[in-house]
């Protein structure tokens, strides 16, 4: 935690900030440990501040002992009114705060208590931007949800039959992640079988797995807040034509982007490799969403595999110890589709799955 | 929905609004029958148009069959584009946004497109003004929600051993709510044995539920989108004096919020009356959080039963439909806590109970 604070201080110093207020969960997490559902932190070069409500107040004691903790009270001291005296106590002319976290309504309400005396500064991307390369600690939890996701497939899958629906499939795979030790499911477990995996986030429904057709699997264990991401497409019986080219041109896509995974790689090239594989294939219209997305404390973070407008630069570059999915996918809908996803970190090297499933 | 569109269009007449774009995930929902976790709706006078990406396409247009759809796509038409060329289309000056679901980020990519030839008006509660008074069906919902909720406590009370840790009594509260037809739980599960029950967020941990102390279960279901909340606090074998008069005030706290329910009565009142009784009965300083929330698409909504400043007018008047939890607690860091919780319909003679659970 000292490390990131420290990291945060030094974005702030290069962005010509004397402070920050912090409101989305992933970065209260990050920076101060705390992992209750509501608070901020008010953090400049010299102190560090944890507000929170009376639900949290023990917890955060607890969680965050770097942190000075100081209690919201929804009548007499809402946030903005808290946050107003601390910016009084640190002399404080400008603050920056999260755009992509604060609501407009939020925003209103904090510029109608701080506007005569604070400078509040939207800010874009800065602890998305130190969280997006993980540290030893987070991969080995990263890896740790993979694996646990890994063996939570291997053990559902034997007991998959044509006439258990979805829902029930997928019941059954959030059993053996809580099994297996996961503190709970990434996301809602997608089970979509024949048409309804066309839909690349159908939700499970009453729908049998059936005989012949494809059925995608998305799923991933939790695990102290980090998340895995893993996606298989299985048949139960014989597949028919279609699903093996289908599914050669989607594994032919994400083993090549895999392959072209480095550091220094363009996120938006990763994604334009894969997409050129399934066009080549002939299934071009099939594509319905962008090739990955970096995983950690959230389930979707930077960096972002996706390409960029015809006329925008490529994005930017990928760095080592960042972990993303890589999960082409095709959908036909008058036929179903195909997704195969893997979590992989980058590496000197290149990259390294951290999932391990049987394609 | 068809009634609900014409609410919400007499809602954009009163405010002065030729349209309104909604991005609130209960907003879409509730409006347009979408359960997609991406998309806006842009709903004018004459027209009502869905938003989405390529991963929902197909279940939007199977769900929302009164709505146009029109895709979003990631590089080349992202939701900014699309809005503004449906505003063209739909010949707007104005368009109303969702202030609290839109995040200041959200709002400048909107800006920047809109800026010239759209003023963006923020707007507050136009939704939530229409959700909180529930129709039939959605009481139903919610009476069903409270039903499967009280029978999976009542089928986990007897297995609960003081062996047994609160990741475990969480875990069989789960599948208990899952194999009475829930979709999952309302919220994470909470189980908080002796100290921990201080804490009113508590989650789960390794601790073991014991013998003689407090344990807070804060549990619901959800079903088709609408949720259920319930807490009681047990003791397994003999409670110590502490939690007899702890209690004893919590229950009595309630009973009295529950008495007073009325159409006309202001939301604010109900907290205060409960806040009476426990600062009568010596524990005023155990007070964390205020009374109760409104309850439905989403688990925490209008009405809110809490204080208003001292300084200001009491809460807006509870009306016949609404649903809310009454929740009153005593927490003591150095013992525990008490928290007991029920959801009750605003009917036209006072309320009715939608939970029945024994206390």
């Amino acid at each position: 935690m000292h490390e990131r604070l420290q990291r945060l201080r030094a974005a702030l110093a290069e962005r010509d900030l004397p402070a920050m207020l912090l409101t989305a969960p992933t970065s209260r997490r990050y920076l101060s440990g705390f992992t209750g559902s509501a608070g901020a932190l008010l953090i400049s070069a010299e102190a560090a501040f944890l507000l929170t409500d009376g639900r949290y107040t023990v917890r955060a004691a607890a969680e965050a002992p770097a942190f000075t903790l100081r209690e919201v009270r929804a009548a007499l001291k809402p946030m903005p009114k808290l946050v107003a005296e601390l910016a009084v106590e640190l002399n404080l002319t400008r603050l920056g705060f999260e755009a992509a976290a604060m609501t407009v309504a939020e925003y209103q309400q904090f510029a109608q208590v701080l506007d005569k005396t604070v400078e509040l500064v939207a800010t874009e991307n800065v602890v998305e931007g130190l969280r997006m390369v993980k540290d030893a600690g987070e991969i080995e939890l990263l890896r740790r949800a993979a694996a646990i996701t890994d063996a939570a497939l291997a053990a559902v899958l034997p007991a998959l039959t044509p006439e258990m629906t979805e829902r029930e499939a997928a019941w059954r795979i959030e059993v053996a992640l809580h099994d297996l030790g996961a503190d709970g499911p990434s996301f809602p477990i997608i089970v979509a079988a024949g048409r309804n995996s066309a839909r690349p986030h159908h939700e499970p429904g009453h729908d049998r797995l059936g005989e012949g057709q494809p059925i995608i699997i998305d799923m991933g264990a939790r695990l102290n807040g980090y998340h895995a991401d893993l996606t298989r497409t299985i048949v139960l019986g014989q597949p028919d034509d279609t699903f093996r080219t289908v599914y050669a041109a989607t594994l032919e896509a994400q083993q090549a982007a895999i392959r072209s995974l480095r550091p220094g790689l363009p996120w938006s090239e990763a994604d334009a490799i894969a997409r050129q594989v399934i066009e080549t294939a002939g299934y071009g219209r099939g594509i319905a969403h962008s090739l990955g997305h970096g995983v950690g404390l959230a389930i979707h973070e930077a960096p972002w595999l996706r390409i960029t407008a015809p006329d925008a630069p490529p994005g930017p570059p990928l760095q080592v110890g960042m972990v993303t999915s890589v999960e082409p996918g095709i959908y036909l809908p008058e036929w179903g589709g195909v997704r195969i996803e893997d979590l992989v970190l980058i590496t000197e090297e290149g990259c390294e799955l951290l999932s391990h499933a049987a394609r």
